[in-house]
């Protein structure tokens, strides 16, 4: 287990599970037979020959609670691990919500392979769910995304395979790491290495890039309190093309769009709540460090810096001071060594969350105020035993000391964005949900004119 | 909180959550509108002034880890703490054990009042059901009954009423405590004292009387594992019309008898898996410290031991031993000065609780087998806003290192068992539940003859 996936599982308190999910919606085949969804469970729970991470269980020794590892095992309890639920009726938004945000603060049980899988009847409009959830110890969006790709078909197909069963890609072998130095066996003297070359570099780029944004710059806000156990999930869609107009006109990139429409539907929830800082909100900003193919477990991630600019009204001039930042930062990474890169996370990631695990987060400034990520999910419609996904959502990790994450995962026409919240820090999480849709609006209309 | 109910909260793991909880399935009335549990769950979710233990929050102070104390909130959020949900089709035992079991693995979140409720819709023959789940920390089992028969009508009058609504014995002031060494503030070293007494006491009694069962005395046996996270829950009523008549053909107690039942059953079932040790099953068992009209929240607890008289395979000759043990037990308590009878669970249970929670349990012989309770409930037939409640079961705690509980709580004409495992320890539960209705009638039948 790499160091970044181990300190999932170390960092992992009763307040904030170290746990992903997606939700999948789909639509009912039109000719259905009324047992569907009960197929579907009894195939979910048909025994098969499980790969990694899907039987991966955490190795008991006497020096794992410093440094976990896992181990196979060739059989797992699948009525467990499958669970079969229904929405109360009428079946709605509201009543989804409600299950996933209950379902998304319990912690998965360390005894067995870290996933479950939650097949949810009874949404309205002939809809069913699936809620599939797995350690970030495990997998990070990228390879989550492979993951739903293997087991969907492409058409409307009749077989369901379930996402652990025989997929493909858990056989083929990671390619990337044919240069051993990306994928180094670190020690803590090399993050404590890399966390100097980051600071030392981050300085330096500093000075030669005003627009470089550095970790622990970012004001105080009400993102950033104290996470309690309880979640609370929104969603909401956007559409790409929308955001890859304005990304042409603007001449940025569509992730850009993406963080300044976050940021517009940022500050105006916290202005409305009168609770806006004065400078710019900071979102740490994901980035894959894959290379095409690869598909190894766990944990190829690092992170940048970017202004959201909720300090600026205007939609146009925010969006260019959201690109001039992850510009910068782009510059910044592109500079370091190859190697160094995949340490970024531990280097800009491991104060933050080593803070926070240690209740630290009230005595130091904020790392950032936010996690934004940006997933790269299927282009084109995906179909599980002939039920077409309709939806995509992410839902993810408020760590200690930020209260919320907001994940979005492109599928097909739309950007399907997750928010996922300490239940009260955040109260009316589904409001910025919808504000988000206004903040597009917005910036579209600032280009149009 | 007195020093057992913050064992409570400073002996919970992940592996086990300290929480009780009851399960009740109700009729819906023959008139019920369309709206009726929806009516019900806004009922519940209504803001009321909230008494003890329902707005009681884990305060937050330096020494917290250490001695935890209870502050008390004026608002919650009853959208939390109340949740709907509903089984899928059929509806049957099968899904609804299935979600009790999960349900019952998910701890309570420490940043709110420690207790969730959650009304079930969806259970076949025009059923549903409510799970009410608290922290041990707040009420003992004789408590938690106090709050059922509170809410609960015994007309099937149409008011629903919640259960920490105005619950008038929560403003009723505790009458036992006149006799001010009842409830004394305990503190490590009178723990100590009491240790040594009880063990004296113990070694003295048992040299004048070879049937008291003494603690750490059980055999090794598969109910004496490793407990995990998840948990299986089964379910059973017993008539208590059948056990007061073999009571009273063999001259012993109902418990006794529900004992020796018990014994019975885990002997079939453990046998059938080549488990049952030679020398008998040692089964701790709660008894109530509380006088008649003692309201105060929290535990008042003590055990005692008896054998479950497995080794036997003659039904009245196992029923005459269990006697022979719980009669002794009785006899030395109270031979013990009253005031050191509540240190009793101190005493006896401590020694087992901190061995589970160091992770001493294989290296120690077993404290006992299992806990076996039995609850004094309501006598006549309850009604929720209409609803005939049909059954309540207790949902309790396997503890460390004993990895079955069993709870049997009287309701009308029955004694309604649960039986709450750790999932993988016991994975036929279902079976043992159906063997302690095997064992009542060959107990019935050796007493007819």
């Amino acid at each position: 287990m790499s160091l970044v996936d181990a300190a999932f599982i170390n960092l992992e308190r009763r307040e904030t599970p170290m746990h992903v999910a997606g939700l999948m919606i789909y639509e009912l085949p039109p000719d259905a037979a009324p047992d569907f969804i009960k197929n579907l469970v009894r195939r979910f729970r048909s025994p098969v020959k499980l790969g990694a991470p899907w039987n991966q269980v955490l190795a008991k020794a006497p020096l794992s609670r410093l440094a976990p590892a896992m181990t196979a095992v060739s059989q797992i309890d699948f009525d467990y691990h499958v669970r079969h639920s229904a929405l109360p009726a009428p079946g709605g938004e509201r009543e989804l919500g409600e299950l996933i945000s209950n379902l998304h603060g319990v912690w998965l049980d360390r005894s067995r392979p870290l996933w479950t899988c939650h097949i949810v009847e009874g949404l309205e409009h002939g809809r069913f769910a699936i809620y599939l959830k797995i350690h970030h110890a495990l997998a990070d969006g990228v390879r989550c995304m492979r993951f739903v790709e293997a087991c969907h078909a492409m058409t409307p197909d009749q077989a369901i395979r379930a996402p652990w069963d025989g997929t493909p890609t858990t056989k083929r072998k990671p390619c990337a790491p044919a240069d051993p130095a990306m994928t180094p066996r670190l020690g803590l003297g090399d993050v404590a290495a890399a966390v100097r070359h980051t600071a030392t570099s981050m300085r330096w780029s500093r000075d030669h890039d005003p627009e470089l944004i550095r970790p622990f710059s970012a004001p105080r806000s009400k993102l950033n309190g104290y996470v309690t156990n309880a979640r609370r999930v929104a969603t909401q869609q956007l559409e790409i093309d929308r955001l890859k107009r304005i990304a042409k006109h603007a001449g940025v990139s569509s992730n850009d769009v993406y963080l300044s429409v976050i940021g517009a539907a940022l500050r105006a929830h916290l202005s409305a709540q009168d609770g806006l800082p004065d400078r710019s909100l900071i979102a740490a900003v994901p980035f894959s460090l894959r290379q095409l193919g690869d598909d190894a477990n766990g944990n190829q991630v690092a992170f940048s810096w970017a202004t959201l600019a909720t300090d600026i009204d205007e939609p146009a001039v925010r969006l260019n001071r959201v690109h001039a930042s992850t510009f910068a930062a782009k510059r910044h990474i592109e500079a370091m060594p190859a190697p160094l890169r995949p340490l970024l996370t531990a280097a800009l990631a491991a104060p933050a969350t080593l803070a926070g695990a240690a209740g630290l987060t009230q005595w130091l400034p904020p790392p950032m105020n936010l996690v934004v990520s940006n997933v790269p999910g299927p282009a084109s419609t995906l179909y599980l035993g002939g039920a077409r996904l309709e939806a995509l959502y992410p839902v993810s990790i408020p760590m200690q000391g930020q209260v919320l994450n907001i994940t979005g995962v492109s599928y097909g026409r739309h950007l399907n964005v997750g928010f996922t919240g300490s239940r009260d820090a955040l109260p009316h999480l589904q409001r910025l949900a919808l504000l988000s849709r206004t903040a597009l609006d917005e910036l579209e209309r600032a280009y149009e004119n």
